[in-house]
């Protein structure tokens, strides 16, 4: 199928195509005979998926949109407080070629104007056996994920041209700005200059900006995140010359443009622009590159203020686990002991990004607690970012609630946010599944307000929920045909697709039941203890085991065969049908707890 | 419990409540006598919650911070065009009463600035019966969410000492750019600085900026989406006067500040941000403003470019249904068709915001399907926010869908989606539940790839999925002791805490099941149609109907009543035992079911 991001794009090119303003830049010789009509749109997503319309393989010279990426490299060499010394980032509202140097010390105002790229340049090194250029170069090359060539005619045409930006580099050394022989520099500032990108190039350097310096496609970190803000900061206010206000205005992405018609945007988080078309307005800017820009902010909704995430609120739903207990089957004593403190423990289910907002909003639902509850479980399954002031935030949160008597508990699927509670020095309770930590908190609550015989280590099948429906004898009938197994820890009890073997009894230990994903990676589903069944949902539709049931630590089952199953139907049909009834009562249990749990998620 | 958030702050507040640079504004008698100590934070949440420390509740005047306010209102009275022609949107990089006029047009430089302000004010007019300061006035008060009141006392102060002021606004009348009498233009811009706030009213001003213009507590729209992000953007240049640079680089907020020592700042979708401190710095900056902004920002990830979203993907999963049918029991020949057939329906998960970003990356899966895929289903109901851009690129992606003779279904609980899609003339297939969207596909797999025979209008109980384990006999028999009943559209045919009243089989039409949610509204949950049974979960442990059934159209069922069932264990144990058998094979299918989709869910 066509892609209507393409079809769009496309059809913006055919329009904007038909703007013939303004001319190629012709100070430089060796760029003066470029093609007027040569046009290029690339929008590269922050995941590096990268549409193209028009001449986005045309070469042309990088120019000052070489500066970000020359200032980004400085930054993440020698800090933002050694480069601030020496380069501002105030707009200077003047024209890329101005002066701009502050009165007395002769700092450039900042490093998107010449003074202000110049003196970046000077504070990239050489290192490592590479010299300053090939060390820029090398970061261009990584920013575009492709290795980049500088184009010697155009360098020698600039460095013949470039009298002005030769005066400036003099003068900056003279200030001290510059502290060694501009002449290096100055040859490098036009090397760099000269650096040959296409749209493409552009669109991947931008994205990776936009994926916070981490290269879409690579994967490669090209440039840290605070570089990364800073570089973006500068690009915001000074990016586009004299015009910064209306850009940012009408297009609202910090951007930044170059001579030979080359415009990069950025939206942070979201995605890189680049456009390529020669001719340019009075500001210097590319006149199609602006329009294009203008022209996508407003239908694809890139500016800056509208591509906030509107605040809605992270926490998607709260609520105490007597209407979705963990499922797992309790005696009558357990039960009635969670029916009445279950609301001791409470839910709250969060998703989306916890950035500052979203933390904040779960943070608020812990404050406003009412003071019965004991245990709160955060259910992060539904959580994308989570951003290093949120695990800040629950760390404080969780030291709140122990100081108050409570404990938190997370699910937290990948465990990552577990491990970063853990570098803070947190022990903070964490399980995969939303029923393992149920499970968890209603033990918790049995132990603190119930007896100790409530959580038993071992129970006898006829004693199990599952049989409760049977009379006392006829659940020792029962008893009395299973067979006793023991396993190790680990050892695989039943395997997906097995034919159905029995209804498994567990009467000490514990089991993990897991099963294929869509994409036929391991999903973990549950934990059972002693008292609870398995083995019995084989009875479904096509009569094989849907989970792999595994022993976490020493197991012991009591096992009702199938064969004794079929055996009892011809014994005694009528224990056989209080069996089933009771079988049937039980899935239907299960299939409530299901549907409990799908009205929460499904309400928003 | 204690909150962590203002814990924190009230830390930040103590350890900057330490710095004493700075003096408050003294060239306004009236305000000269102001208590330099005093020192409010307060930080107000998108939602409206607000963290107040210090003196959030001391009224000063609001000065320079009613600019945006201003500027905003005439933008929305005229609309940007008009607006743009009397005020430029270009950061001066001068100091606030600077003069900072275009040459020849007399154009200022931007709304920030004295010159701008007045404009702006000069450009709201009196309408319906109120003044233009009455105006000016409400839209400050339905920013705050509260009625403000001018200082008579600072306002002829400012009207005695405002020689400056005076002269801007007579040059701008003699340019043409202020184009009435300048006396009471004067006037109103010294009464809308002599507005008492307190830092609690400018948090909330600037969440209901962040909001989108929308009063998050009141709820009331005071300014339209297109003027604040206007106003945001010009604040982001130009808010902090000549240091609009560092502050974007430092702080990443548009923000304004006043000379009587309010600071708000503005991280659009998320905070709005007060402080007020009267001692000022050399740019007329307060003090402890800035450097909280600075603290806060950095410590919480307030920047613009730390918060946005780091373009994860929006699609969670992609399967298509052979793994997660709907559940819906099928003849063997319909099962045998959807097995071979199902891999023509895939289902996209998303999650998150559809901003453009996240929309892209659904429309480039849905570019990417194989050719056999038939159908798609969108799964909307981990979806946060839909963006009118999201809208468009999923109305044109179904455009080409149809054109390649596929179709698309939505999963869209709250039908805002659909909505939006009906109004850009697409009628899209709409389900509120995965389980009915997947249904759907199903009969249009079987209508394209079966006989007309798979998808009868009406089927015998004898002949449902759930009684298929039985012999066709034992069916027969059970078939004959159902009560057959009937009912109309909408009729309820079993209420949530009924007791259990039999197995009911549709024979003909449809029903709904819905259950309360958490917070005790109704949740939708399946839509179940001829050969399917309901009525049976009531067998479950507590025995009471957990679901409301209501007949969607005319509705013939039959049901195996509870009392026929009782007697039958009596009569014929034989056939009860198999019809347990039956029923308990028929609900671990469901539990499978559940299951199945819960792998899916939550796998990431």
């Amino acid at each position: 199928m066509d892609s209507p991001i393409e079809n769009y794009l496309r059809r913006i090119h055919a329009e904007i195509a038909g703007m013939k303003d303004g001319h190629p830049y012709s100070a430089i010789p060796a760029m003066a005979n470029v093609d007027p009509d040569h046009f290029g749109i690339a929008l590269a997503t922050a995941d590096g998926y990268v549409y193209e319309v028009g001449d986005t393989r045309e070469e042309f010279s990088i120019q000052s949109i070489s500066k970000p990426f020359t200032y980004g490299l400085a930054l993440s060499d020698l800090g933002m407080d050694a480069v601030d010394e020496k380069v501002d980032v105030e707009p200077s509202g003047d024209s890329f070629n101005e002066i701009s140097l502050a009165e007395g010390t002769g700092r450039p105002a900042n490093a998107m104007i010449n003074a202000g790229a110049l003196t970046a340049t000077s504070l990239v090194k050489g290192s490592g056996g590479r010299s300053r250029f090939k060390r820029i170069l090398d970061t261009y090359s990584a920013f575009a994920g492709r290795s980049l060539d500088v184009s010697e005619r155009i360098y020698a045409s600039e460095l013949k041209s470039g009298h002005r930006n030769t005066a400036l580099a003099y003068l900056l050394r003279s200030f001290g700005i510059i502290e060694s022989d501009p002449k290096p520099i100055i040859e490098d500032y036009f090397r760099q200059c000269s650096v040959l990108v296409n749209a493409r190039d552009l669109a991947l350097m931008a994205a990776t900006l936009a994926n916070g310096g981490r290269h879409p496609l690579s994967g490669d970190e090209v440039l840290d995140l605070f570089s990364v803000e800073r570089v973006l900061s500068v690009m915001t206010t000074c990016g586009m010359y004299d015009d910064a206000g209306s850009w940012i205005s009408n297009v609202g992405m910090p951007a930044k443009s170059g001579v030979a018609g080359g415009i990069l945007a950025v939206l942070p988080g979201q995605v890189g622009l680049a456009v390529y078309s020669p001719p340019l307005d009075e500001h210097g800017n590319s006149v199609r590159g602006v329009a294009v820009s203008q022209r996508l902010s407003s239908d694809l909704g890139l500016h800056f203020v509208r591509a906030a995430r509107t605040g809605r609120s992270a926490i998607r739903a709260i609520y105490d686990i007597t209407a979705t207990p963990s499922g797992i089957r309790r005696t009558d004593e357990a039960a009635e002991i969670l029916a009445g403190h279950g609301h001791r423990v409470q839910v709250i289910e969060l998703n989306g990004d916890l950035l500052f907002a979203g933390a904040e909003s779960m943070v608020r639902a812990l404050s406003d607690l009412p003071d019965e509850v004991e245990i709160v479980v955060a259910d992060l399954r539904s959580v994308d970012e989570v951003s290093d002031v949120a695990i800040r935030l629950i760390a404080e949160a969780e030291d709140m609630l122990r100081r108050d008597g409570r404990e938190l508990a997370l699910v937290d699927v990948e465990g990552s946010v577990t491990d970063a509670l853990q570098e803070l020095g947190r022990d903070t309770a964490s399980f995969t599944t939303r029923s393992a930590a149920v499970e968890w908190c209603e033990n918790r609550l049995l132990e603190g307000h119930g007896s100790e015989l409530v959580l038993p280590a071992s129970i006898n099948p006829a004693d199990s929920p599952a049989l409760s429906p049977l009379r006392p004898e006829e659940a020792g009938l029962l008893q009395d045909m299973m067979e006793e197994r023991t396993y190790d820890d680990g050892d695989v009890v039943r395997r997906v697709g097995q034919r159905f073997g029995g209804v498994f009894f567990i009467v000490s230990g514990h089991i993990t039941t897991s099963m294929p994903g869509p994409d036929g990676s391991r999903v973990k589903l549950a934990t059972l203890g002693p008292g609870m069944t398995f083995g019995e949902m084989a009875m479904g539709e096509d009569k094989r085991q849907e989970t792999t049931v595994k022993a976490s630590g020493p197991l012991k089952v009591m096992v009702l065969t199938a064969d004794s199953i079929d055996e009892l139907a011809a014994k005694d049909p009528i224990l056989s049908m209080n069996l089933w009834k009771a079988l049937t009562q039980d899935a239907y249990t299960r299939v409530e707890q299901y549907l409990r749990e799908a009205a929460v998620r499904i309400h928003d």
